[in-house]
Order: structure tokens, then C-alpha cells, then sequence
């Protein structure tokens, strides 16, 4: 399970203000934070900056690969932050996001082209959000064509269904985890991951809602997702679900987990 | 989900010791506990009395019944034993449990018979558990085939894959998803359920492997279970789970849990 670790997100709050603030040291604690929690990728998002998003991402950029190992995730639908931004990032990055919408994809697929960068890839297009999960496979299809023929390896490419809440329709369910079967059943090597917390919108208790349906989608496929790696409680329930769907050789990871006092 | 409360078993130390000390007190408040915390069937097990197995079982179908409404599981695998219990039960009781084991199979069948009672049918032959996902397929399709020819309501059989621990083989946890799944794919009217704690034997934290189980399992088709309704965890992830696989409608059931304040 490949986890992008959400929290440097300047829609939040706390964030909004340590970039305000340049508040090194707490955004560099977060990232580090992740890290050890495990997360593959760390997402840096400057997206409430409107007017100057480029500049805030490539500082954040800057500033949080000074202190961690891994690979960030570059959070924004604007091809310039992008640009900038994988330009002074060390290492392969990953995009989040392209879709199948005319003009973004057209400005950020060149970006990806010859750069091995992950890219999170929308399954949306110019017509909105698809609807059923045979909308999704046919949205999806189309991108990941459309990504092969310009010569990005699928093995690099996270598809992400698009989650809708379960409180508007409780079809969206079903539906989500149905798309996700689909596109594993395809065979095409991408990864399927989702930002999943949209799912328990409008609900209470929603951590438990996010819990239940990333071991549910993780046991139709899912094998990457977008979450908070400090709730212990989800990284506890997806190192056991890796083992449980034999993901885990040996358990191994689970008992070093086990032993390090994570699992709770 | 039809949850089957396990708690009222004698191989469970402090439960022998207070059928041993006809402790009614304990015993019925065990049964209390596990009706409010929404168990659909309440299993009494007295198998550590060997030779006196059926006056023991006898005696706690009297006294749990004294107290709850909801029917009771009478859990062994002697006939004697299950036909006094039957007798004195008020209301149509669960038979845990049947099996392809020939002489079990003739001997509990009968019972079945008319009775209208539920059963708990183990993918059990003479020749001992079944390995492989399609194996359990074979003897659970005998095992239903063979139910619904002697006239048993196949909606009133519970199908067990049996559940071996991911500890002694990592396939072992896939293969019983896919049991699950296969049998879910038979459309025959049957439930599915299992007694889930076997998955997690020889590790660490096995109630988050136990979790991580039950979600999964639900995800393939599961439709009830054998374990600890007063684990408030579990439960809150089960009712969770039945909110993400729309078998919730509007989420009431998950909205007054959470209300009164069991989700955790």
C-alpha cells in the first residue's frame, strides 16, 4: 500500500498560516512527522494562494525536502506551479493531479513526458464528474489511453476514481469500490488510489466511515491512497488489511509495527 | 449483518467457572450485554462438560432465556445435547452447527427437520477442512445441495468456509475471501458467517487483524458473524461497513449508533 501523506494542504487552516508565517520549523516537523509514520509521499498543496501559488509551492518545495527522504507530492492543477515546482524538486516527484479535462490535460502531460514522474490521474472530463462506476471505467479507460499513447509508463500513473458521499447516495458506495474492481481487473499496471475522506461527508463519525471503506476498497484493489499518516488508528487497520489480503510476506511489516507499538 | 454473540462459552475460563458456581447473575448479564449491544443470536456453548454436556446446556438455555428475547445459538456438536436444548427453547433457535461429517450430518439433520431453526453449516467433510477457496466451494456446495434435498429452508442455512490463520500460510487469508465471495456467487439463499478469530491466531494485536477480517469479509459477501458484540470497535466498523455497502438505508442504523454515542 503506497500512502501520500495529505497534511502540508494550505486549504487547512494550521497550514494556511505556518506559510503565512513562514513557519519552517512546523511544516518541516509535519513532513518529518509523516515520514516516520510511513508515507510513501509527501503532498505539498499552495493551492489557497491563488494569486501567487507558484511562488508558495516551490518554497514549500524547497523547505520540506531539507529535512525528508521522500519523494513529495506535487499538489496542484495549475501547469506553471507544476513546472516551477518539479524543477528545483530533487529526485522524481509525483503530480496530483492530470484529468481528462481538454485543457489540463493538455498543458500537464508535457510535463510528465520523459521527467518518470508519478502522476495522480483524475477520472474526470470535460462533461464533470462520471456518475456510475461503468462511467468511471469509461472516463478512466480513456485516460489511461490517452497517457499511454503520449508515452507515459502506466506502471506511474495513480488513477483515482473520484469518491462521492455515501450521505448523498448510498449507491456512491457500492459504486466507488465497484470502479476500483474494474480498474484492477484491467490489468493495464496503473495503481487506483483515492483522496478518500469525501466518502463519510455530511455524516458523523467519519474517521470511522474513512476506516471501513479503505480496507473495503483496499480488498477490491485499491493499493495506494491519499490520507493523514498520523491517524494511527488507519495506518494500524491498512497494515493488518495488508496482511490479511497477503500483501505482507511473513508479516512482516505488521510485526515490525507490532513491536514498535504502532498497531492500536 | 446477523451478529451471533459468542460470549457464553464454557471453554472460556471465567464462563466455566460460573456455570461451575451457577452463577445465574453473571451469566444472564453476559446475555443482557451482548441483546443491547445488538447481537441477533446469543450462542451458548457448554462443550467443557464432556459427560454431562447436555444437562449443562439445558440449564443455560433456561436461565439466558429467563432474561433476553433474542433467540439463543445452541452450540455443540452433540445431537443429544442439541435436541434436549431444542426442546426447552422458546422461540426457533440456531443449530451451531452441522457439517459433511457423515455421521454428524445424519444425526443433526433430523432435528433440522420441520423445526424451522437456523443452522450453522461447517465446510466440514470426512475427510477433514478443506484447503483451498475451491475445495470449501466443493464441500460447502455438497454440504447445501444436501441440506436443501433433505428439506432444510436454504435461508435458514449459515455457511462457515472456516477460516484458518494467516500466520501458518499468507494465502490462506485471499483464499477465504474468495470462498466467501464464490459462495456469496451461488445465489442459493444461503448466509455466509464465520467464526473470524481463527484468521489472526500466532500474531500480535489480533483484534486488528480480527477487524481488518470482518470488513473484508463483509466487502465479499459476508452476512454475519461469530464474535464479541460488546468489542465496541468492531461493531462500530461493522455498522460502519454496512453504511459504505449500502445495506443501511438513509444510514439509520449507523445514525442511532452513533447518536448514542457506540461508535468508537
Amino acid at each position: 500500500m503506497i500512502i501520500i501523506g495529505e497534511l502540508i494542504n494550505s486549504t487547512r487552516k494550521a497550514i494556511k498560516k505556518a506559510i503565512d508565517e513562514q513557519d519552517v520549523e512546523y511544516l518541516q516537523d509535519l513532513a518529518i512527522k509523516q515520514e516516520e509514520a510511513g508515507t510513501d509521499y509527501i503532498d505539498v498543496n499552495a493551492g489557497a494562494y491563488v494569486y501567487d501559488e507558484t511562488k508558495h509551492l516551490v518554497w514549500l518545495v524547497e523547505k520540506i525536502q531539507e529535512v525528508v527522504k521522500k519523494p513529495l507530492s506535487l499538489d496542484s492543477p495549475n501547469p506553471k506551479a507544476l513546472e516551477e515546482a518539479m524543477k528545483i524538486h530533487k529526485g522524481v516527484p509525483m503530480i496530483n493531479s492530470i484529468s481528462l479535462e481538454t485543457d489540463r490535460y493538455n498543458k500537464i502531460a508535457p510535463l510528465l513526458k520523459d521527467s518518470g514522474a508519478q502522476v495522480v490521474a483524475l477520472c474526470m472530463s470535460d462533461e464533470g464528474m462520471p456518475e456510475s462506476a461503468e462511467d468511471r471505467l469509461e472516463v478512466g479507460k480513456k485516460l489511461i489511453d490517452k497517457l499511454d499513447k503520449d508515452g507515459i509508463d502506466l506502471t506511474n500513473v495513480y488513477l483515482d476514481p473520484l469518491i462521492k458521499p455515501v450521505s448523498v447516495e448510498g449507491k456512491y458506495g457500492p459504486q466507488a469500490l465497484d470502479a476500483i474492481e474494474m480498474f484492477k481487473k484491467l490489468e493495464s499496471g496503473i495503481h487506483i488510489t483515492c483522496g478518500l475522506s469525501n466518502i463519510s461527508f455530511g455524516l458523523p463519525n467519519r474517521f470511522l466511515l474513512n476506516q471501513a471503506f479503505i480496507v473495503l476498497a483496499m480488498g477490491r484493489g485499491m493499493d495506494s491512497a491519499i490520507i493523514d499518516p498520523l491517524d494511527k488508528k488507519m495506518m494500524s487497520l491498512v497494515t493488518a488489511t495488508n496482511v490479511i489480503l497477503d500483501m505482507d510476506p511473513y508479516a512482516m511489516n505488521y510485526l515490525k509495527a507490532a513491536r514498535a507499538g504502532k498497531l492500536i
